[in-house]
């Protein structure tokens, strides 16, 4: 091997995983050119304020604020400053004037992913996201290249600490909501404005990245199905916990046929039960994990840290040696997959299990009648339990918890307007899906 | 990108992971042409005798036994014979003339690993082997690649499935060992030769290629140490069960200090108690699962089926994907990193927690001279509890369960002779080391 000057490296962002790149970069730079086999320096660190407060140190005369002339000069750019612009058209530049690109941008890979995948194919340029999905947890290399060769039929992801950490809480605990999330904010594992993690977005991109990636097909950002967790009460948490459930918000991505036959992909976020006797259901506090499934391999898991800057900065830091590695040896980077680029199936398209908790008048013939309501619909009750009277209405009450066989979301939708609509109905109190089986 | 010849591929071996490769090509082959970018073609088959019985139909016209011949009009060459010889002959022959190379040889590697990295390093070829570890788990290039820029600390492995299956149904359903080993003998998991995994005998080969790549570091096959799990008795799984344990054999791979401060490497197999919150503590059956501490990331696990020949192929096929995504952009294989070469720290060296049974003499002053052999060699008690008294002997006896803090092997081997020759112990049932803490 040719001595080789050492490969100058641009940073773009110094947030809490930015500055710990940075921290890596400067004191443990010897090993990691030992493992590179050429010598790495740290070029500049673009951010946005010169004075801005940092987690680890970054000598003054490495930060600027002139992102473009840093990305210009670099042969190798790594994006940690997240958001769509200018970290999109920074990348760009990087890729198209030759130098190979590492990001951590779930919102940026989940619009503009095919863009940057596309310009980094016309020049051979390597880019490299393992950090986008499950903080440190190595899940973009297994599904790219390790499973490449399989065919994944389902993914299952718990891909946001935030939600899990407030859903733990709830299970573990017995907080509310509000409790929960107050100290997740505390302990800094919300933000100030939560909507990201708790309205489902954050994991809405990673379901979309790992979606295009694992059914080797463009999946737009839009086609993904959400919901969040805010409608999720302690009290649906407990009864799911004693009827043998968990409550997870989980980012699934799954290879499925329609009811024509039409085989398609399903890339979808919402809360749903999860047997507690599925490796998902162990998943406490913060942590993330993904259940792979596929035809050969079987099911996989994937476990470890989903966010904090230090653990997800062992993410780029791997990209960091990987790419690093093949500047050294030579040979373009090896381009994304969408083969297949199956069609997106919509919402109603799914078929899963649910179970739906409703509070129904207590008089003769309601059961017939809510029996009825979801034959009518061809959706299949599997287990019905009447479970406690209420008192706190003139009209006596019971509450239904009904678990349906699979039935598509659009059949279930309706039977559920039906529910509502139907005069010995008082009120459904709770639909969930129900995923892992 | 040009139009590509198809990519001629040789498959060495026809086993339950080869014919299934073989199967996969055959009937996969444009879903895998398609993600590699280029035609594949399964160019043949080299078995030992034309007329086996196959787990999967092999159109009789690939098969042959002249295996050099096929070696060498290969692009690439996958090896699934098994043993060292010829499998090591015909793979550097296959790296000699320009083939790049996958293979799930765990022996091979162990024993002439470097070998083969420095003969495809010579000559740039790739070289594979992500199903020599952990079958369908994807664990080698998360190490090799994901976290190439962290510090991995110690993996703790489940990667030998006959003996977690065998362990599992001592713990679990309470059988002895030998109706545990007819079972997984029947089932087809224990070979009708178990040795090489009840023995540990290929567990530590998975530790030797685990060590290696995490630490960077040439590590010989006789280096690691090793026990397997033939001592163990149902009523040791028991009496860990009940003290809130999980008895399992663990493939580990550490970066420790010696007593002199040297900084090197451990890698060693035997049956050990992991706590029974421990994610190892929840592998069940035939499963593998590979721990891994890294400096950064923290603890990951990864999860699933470790062996199987459907199972298996899954790695191996994303090994050809990969190798022959990059035999199509061009560019050179990346070498493997051997540059902190740490030395090998013996057996005596490691530092762990203890838990030892021994009955002793129930008579005035023995817990004192008990503890007085533990306080002489070093090593210190942190609990110890006086359980059943025997009545099977004239004399009466006591059992006595002590844990260990961490203590030297060495320490710990003196200390269990001393116990031996003591006139107040009766004799030493048990010492299992104490892992996952």
């Amino acid at each position: 091997m040719i001595e080789y000057r050492n490969l100058r490296i641009a940073l773009l962002g110094a947030g809490s995983v930015g500055a710990q790149v940075a921290h890596q970069i400067l004191n443990h730079g010897e090993e990691l050119a030992a493992r590179i086999g050429a010598g790495i320096e740290l070029a500049g660190v673009a951010v946005r304020n010169l004075d801005s407060p940092r987690t680890a140190d970054i000598p003054r005369h490495l930060l600027t604020t002139d992102a473009e002339s840093l990305v210009l000069g670099a042969d190798i750019v790594i994006e940690l400053m997240g958001g769509i612009e200018p970290a999109r058209t920074l990348l760009l530049t990087a890729i198209n004037s030759g130098a190979d690109v590492i990001t951590a941008n779930k919102a940026l890979l989940a619009h503009h992913g095919p863009e940057l995948f596309e310009a980094a194919a016309q020049v051979g340029a390597q880019l490299y996201y393992e950090a986008a999905v499950g903080g440190a947890i190595p899940i973009i290399r297994p599904l790219r290249d390790s499973l490449a060769g399989d065919r994944v039929t389902r993914i299952l992801g718990i891909v946001n600490g935030t939600t899990n950490f407030i859903l733990d809480r709830i299970d573990t605990l017995g907080e509310s909501m509000e409790d929960a999330l107050a100290i997740a904010t505390e302990l800094g594992y919300a933000e100030a404005d939560p909507t990201a993690d708790i309205g489902g977005y954050d994991a809405a991109q990673k379901a979309c990245i790992l979606a295009s990636l694992a059914f080797h097909t463009t999946v737009p950002a839009e086609a993904v199905y959400r919901e969040g967790i805010t409608d999720i009460t302690r009290e649906q948490v407990q009864a799911a916990r004693k009827a043998g459930y968990v409550v997870k918000i989980l980012a699934i991505a799954e290879r499925i046929k329609d009811a024509d036959g039409v085989e398609g992909v399903s890339a979808r976020v919402y809360p749903a039960l999860v047997p507690d006797t599925h490796p998902l259901a162990a998943v406490h506090g913060a942590n993330n994990a993904v259940f792979v499934e596929a035809e050969s391999a079987g099911p996989l898991m994937f476990y470890g840290a989903g966010a904090g800057g230090v653990q997800t900065s062992s993410a780029v830091l791997g990209d960091l040696v990987s790419a690093a590695r093949r500047h050294v040896v030579g040979g373009p980077g090896v381009g994304e997959s969408t083969h297949a680029n199956y069609p997106i199936l919509p919402i109603g398209a799914i078929r899963t299990r649910y179970q739906i908790t409703l509070s129904v008048t207590d008089e003769p013939g309601v059961l017939a009648e809510i029996a009825n309501i979801f034959r009518e619909r061809e959706v299949s009750v599997e287990t019905l339990e009447q479970k406690t009277y209420g008192s706190d209405t003139t009209t006596p009450t019971a509450t239904l918890v009904i678990g349906t066989h699979e039935a598509t979301e659009a059949d279930l939708a309706a039977t559920v307007a039906a529910l509502e609509a139907s005069p010995v109905v008082v009120g459904v109190a709770s639909v969930l899906r129900v995923e892992g089986l």
